[in-house]
C-alpha cells in the first residue's frame, strides 16, 4: 500500500477502501513476497560453473542431439548447426554463444490478473506448481484415483487462493478424456478459468495447441492483446534424454514460438537410468540438452521468450525407479539453477517432490530441504513444488495447503537476515536492560516487526500441547482438509466473462460442466 | 575399509573378517559421514558479520552483563572485566580480544567408542540431541505422558544405534526423579550406560556433578584417564537472557572447567521475549552473552574446551510462545554459525524443534528446511536436532528415526556436488549415446556410485504405489514404530563393565533398574 493510497484509505471513501483492499500490500508491508532474491546457497563454487559449461560445449560439439525433425533440421543447419552422418545434429561452441548472446532475458511472465505478474530474472524466486499426475491421493486413507478435469479446475481454484504459489502450471492428467485433443484443449480451459495466475501446461500435437491458441486470444480479446500479454507458457519436453530431440514436442514447440507463448524448455533427464549417475554429469548433460533447445527456439525465431529449464531428476540406484525426493534431487536442481543464474537466464527447475505416497512427516520433510535449497539458490521459477507425491505419480489437493506453508517459511530465509543500524538494536538492547523490563515483549521494535519479520503458517500449528489437546489433537492434515473444503466450497473465479466462455464452448469441446465453474445451493451449505 | 584390511578379508581369516566388521567403513566408501564440512549457505556477508561482532563487543563493552556471583566476580575482574557501580560486570574490548587469541580451538570431542570421536571445527558438521523434554510424545494418539529415566536409557540405545545422530544430549527430564541430586546423577548414568557416543548432559549444583564426575573416572579407569579423554561434556546455560548471569550454572561451569569437562557455553534467548524481535539484534545479544561466558571460562583456566553456543530463538510475536519450527529460527541458527566460524570457535547451535506436537508433516517439513540451512551453514554442533516436538515440551522415540534419515539426507547435500574430469563423465555419455544402449543403468560409473554418491533411507519410503498398497499403505511413522521397537528389544550396550556398574551402584542411588538394562526373555519374544 503506497503513502498515497493510504492517505486515501484515511479520508473515508468507500470508493478508496475498496481500491486498498484490492491492491496488494506494498511488499515492505508483508514478510515474503513473490520473487525474493535467493543466491546465498551455492552448491557450485565458480570454477565448477565454468567446468560444467564447458562440457556442456563439448558434449553439444562432439557428441549433438539425434532425431531433430526436418523443420528443426532446416532451422537450425541455417544458423549453423551441423547434421553429421550418423544423422545427429551437433552445435559449433560458436553457435552456442552466439544464441546465448541474443537470447531472450528479462521477459516478464504475464498473468490474466496484472497483479500476479512474475519478473523471473537475476536472482528471483516464485514457486509454482506443475506435473502430469495420474491419481488424486486421498490424504486419510491413501487412497488413489484416476485424476479428471474437474480436479484440475480444483486445484487451479485453490491455487488462485494461495500466497505462496505464484503460478499454476497444470498439474495433473484429466484421464477422463481418451481422446488427445479434448485433454489437452480441456487442460488449457481448466487452467485458465480456474485461476488469474500464470498458466503453464503443455500439449502433444500442433492442432491442440492451435485451437487453445484461439480460446486464448478469445479471452485476452484479440491475438494482439494475447501477444502483448501472454499469459500461458508451454511446458515442453522437446528432449528425450540422453540427447535425443522429441518429434511431437519439437512440432508443439515451433508452433509456439510463432504464436508468442513463452516456452519452458524441458529437459527432465533422471540421474543413472537417462543421465549420468554423477550428480555433475547429469547437470552436463540437461545443460548441453536445454541449450540445444535454446538454439532451436532462436533459430525459429530470435528473442522468443524461453526458460531454461534444467529438470534433472534422480534415481533410486537400487531399483532405478525416480526418487524426486531425495537430497540429490535438491542438489542437482539447486546446481541447475546456478547454472542458469550464469547464463542470466529465465532459470526453471522442479522441486518439492515426493517420494511418500501421503502427507505424512517424510513428505514434509522431502518437500522442506529441497525448496530450502533450491529456493535459498536462487532458482527463478520452481515447478512442481507443491501438492505432489509419489514421485510425480499423485496430486494431494490438501498438501497444496500444507505446502504452500512450507513454500512461505522458505520464502522467509530467502528474505534473510537485515542487518543494518536499526535491526542491530543497539537502543532497545540498552533500554531494556539498563532502564527498561528486562525483556523485549512489548518493546515498540517488537510490535513494529510482528507483521513485516516473522511469518505465520495458514495450516501449520503452534498452539500449546495443552490447547492442542482440547482442540481434540488435530494434525496438519485434519486442518488442511477443512482449509481446502472451505476453499472450494466458496471460490469461483470469474474472471472471465459468461458471453467469452459461450463463445469458447461453441466452438470447442468443452468437457468441465457448467456446474462446477459456480457455486450451488449444495455446496455452499 | 583401507586395501590392506580388504586384502586380508579375502584372504578369509575369521580374524580378519571380524576386524572388518568391527571397523567402520572409510569415508569415502560411504555416501556421507560425521563431520562433513558445510558452509555453502551463507545468510550473512562478511560485512553483516563485521557489524554484529563489533555491535556485540560495544555491548559487553557498554552495557554488560548483571548478576555475576562473587567467584565469577573475582576471577573476571582479575582479568580485566569492570564492575561497575550499578552492579553490572563490563567488558573491555580488549579483553575480548585477549580472550579470543587463547581460547580453546580445535579440541576433540570425546566418545567412549573412540570410533564416535568428534572434531567440530572449521566448517565440520555433526548432529545431536539435546533437550529437556518433560512428555513421552505417543505417535499414534498424540498421548503426553511425564518422561522418566528409563525413557532417557532408551533414547541413548536408539542413537548408539544410529549412523546420522553423532552425539548424545540429555533429551528428556527424568521427571520420577523429584530430588535434584539424583535427578541430576541418573542424567548421566543413564546417558553414558546407554550409548558410547559423546554426551551431553546439565547439573542444577556443583555437589552432583561433582558426583557425577566420580562415576565417570571410575568409567574412564581413572581421573588421568578422564581427563585425557574426557567423553562427557557440561550444558550450561550460564545466562538468563537478556545478559543476566545464572548463579547455580556459573556454579556448575567453575566445577566443571576445573574438572576437565568441556563447556557448552549455551545463550538461549528467546527473539522478541527475552532476546531483540530483530534478527540482527538477537544474533548480537547472543554473541555478547556467549563472549561473557568465554571470559569466564579462560578467566578460570585459559585455553580450557568451551563451545560457543548461540542457541537464538524465536518467539510467535502473536503469542509470545516459542516457535522452535519457525523459519525465522533456521536464520538464526545459521547465522550464529557463521559467528562462531568468524571466530574460528567450536560453534554449537539449536536446530530441528517443531512446533508440531506429533511426528506428521509439519513436524517433517519444520526439522527440514531448518537442518538443511543450519546444517549447510557449517555449525559444527548441532544440537535438537532428533526426537524433539511441541518447541521442545515433548520427545517422541519413532521420531528419532524418522529424523535420522532428514539429518543422512542434509548431510548428502551438505557433502555437495563432486564436480571432477571424472564427475563430468564425459566418456560415459560419448559412449552410452554414440555406442551404447541410451541409458545409464547398467553403465560401469553407476554401478560404482551406487553406494558412494546416493544416500538411502533407513524409514523412508520409496516403494510406488502399487508396492505400497500391497505393504498395506504404512506411513513412516508405522515404519518407525516398528523399527523403534526391534532396536529396544535387542541393543543394550555393554561396554561398561558389571564390576564398574556395581561400584557405582554401591556409591551412588542409581534409580535405573538393572532389568531395564539388558535383554529379558520376554522382551525378546
Amino acid at each position: 500500500m503506497s503513502e498515497t493510497e493510504s492517505r486515501a484509505g484515511r479520508r473515508g471513501g468507500r470508493e478508496a477502501r475498496r481500491a486498498m483492499r484490492a491492491a496488494p500490500l506494498a511488499d515492505n508491508q508483508r514478510p515474503v513476497w513473490p520473487g525474493l532474491e535467493g543466491g546465498r546457497y551455492k552448491p557450485l563454487t565458480d570454477a565448477d560453473i565454468q567446468k560444467i559449461h564447458h562440457a556442456a560445449l563439448d558434449v553439444l560439439e562432439n557428441i549433438g542431439m539425434a532425431d531433430a525433425i526436418p523443420s528443426g533440421i532446416e532451422v537450425m543447419t541455417k544458423v549453423g548447426a551441423k547434421l553429421q552422418s550418423n544423422g545427429r545434429l551437433t552445435f559449433p561452441r560458436a553457435l552456442i554463444e552466439d544464441t546465448l548472446a541474443k537470447a531472450a532475458r528479462k521477459f516478464p511472465l504475464y498473468a490474466q490478473d496484472p497483479r500476479y505478474d512474475m519478473e523471473p530474472w537475476g536472482s528471483k524466486v516464485y514457486f509454482g506448481t506443475a506435473g502430469a499426475a495420474v491419481h488424486i491421493v486421498d490424504p486419510i486413507t491413501g487412497d488413489y484415483r484416476e485424476s479428471t478435469t474437474k480436479d484440475l479446475y480444483d486445484i487451479a481454484r485453490i491455487v488462485d487462493t494461495l500466497d505462496h504459489i505464484h503460478f499454476f502450471q497444470r498439474a495433473i492428467v484429466c484421464r477422463e478424456l481418451t481422446d488427445p485433443f479434448e485433454m489437452d484443449f480441456n487442460t488449457c480451459y481448466a487452467s485458465v478459468f480456474g485461476t488469474t495466475k500464470h498458466v503453464g501446461t503443455s500439449w502433444v500435437a500442433p492442432e491442440q495447441l492451435e485451437a487453445s491458441l484461439q480460446m486464448l486470444h478469445a479471452i485476452a480479446g484479440g491475438e494482439d492483446k494475447w501477444r502483448e500479454r501472454p499469459f500461458v507458457s508451454q511446458s515442453n519436453c522437446f528432449v528425450v534424454p540422453p540427447l535425443k530431440f522429441a518429434a511431437d514436442a519439437c512440432r508443439c514447440l515451433e508452433v509456439a514460438v510463432r504464436g508468442g507463448m513463452p516456452v519452458l524448455l524441458l529437459s527432465a533427464g533422471q540421474a543413472g537410468a537417462t543421465a549420468p549417475a554423477s550428480l555433475a554429469g547429469a547437470i552436463v548433460q540437461e545443460v548441453a540438452e536445454v541449450l540445444a533447445g535454446l538454439v532451436y527456439v532462436n533459430a525459429i525465431k530470435p528473442g522468443a521468450p524461453a526458460i531454461f529449464g534444467t529438470w534433472c531428476f534422480v534415481s533410486d540406484l537400487r531399483t532405478g525407479a525416480m526418487s524426486g525426493g531425495s537430497p540429490e534431487q535438491a542438489l542437482l536442481s539447486a546446481g541447475a539453477a546456478q547454472m542458469g543464474q550464469f547464463y542470466d537466464l529465465t532459470a526453471g527447475t522442479a522441486s518439492g517432490m515426493t517420494d511418500s505416497k501421503i502427507p505424512d512427516a517424510q513428505a514434509g520433510y522431502e518437500k522442506a530441504y529441497n525448496h530450502a535449497l533450491v529456493g535459498n539458490a536462487g532458482a527463478n521459477l520452481i515447478y512442481e513444488s507443491a501438492g505432489m507425491h509419489a514421485s510425480l505419480l499423485g496430486y494431494c489437493l490438501e498438501s497444496l495447503l500444507i505446502d504452500n506453508d512450507i513454500i512461505g517459511a522458505v520464502q522467509r530465509t530467502i528474505k534473510g537476515i537485515e542487518v543494518t543500524d536499526e535491526s542491530i538494536a543497539m537502543e532497545t538492547i540498552r533500554q531494556t536492560c539498563l532502564e527498561g523490563p528486562g525483556h523485549y515483549l512489548g518493546a515498540d521494535q517488537t510490535l513494529r516487526l510482528m507483521q513485516t519479520e516473522y511469518v505465520y503458517p495458514l495450516v501449520g500449528d503452534r498452539t500449546t500441547p495443552k490447547e492442542w489437546v482440547e482442540q481434540g489433537r488435530p494434525g496438519i492434515v485434519d486442518r488442511a482438509i477443512r482449509k481446502t473444503r472451505q476453499i472450494l466450497t466458496n471460490h469461483f473465479p470469474a474472471h472471465i466473462s459468461m458471453a467469452v466462455d459461450d463463445s469458447i464452448r461453441e466452438r470447442f469441446p468443452v468437457r468441465l460442466p457448467r456446474e462446477a465453474m459456480r457455486k450451488t445451493a449444495a455446496a455452499a451449505e
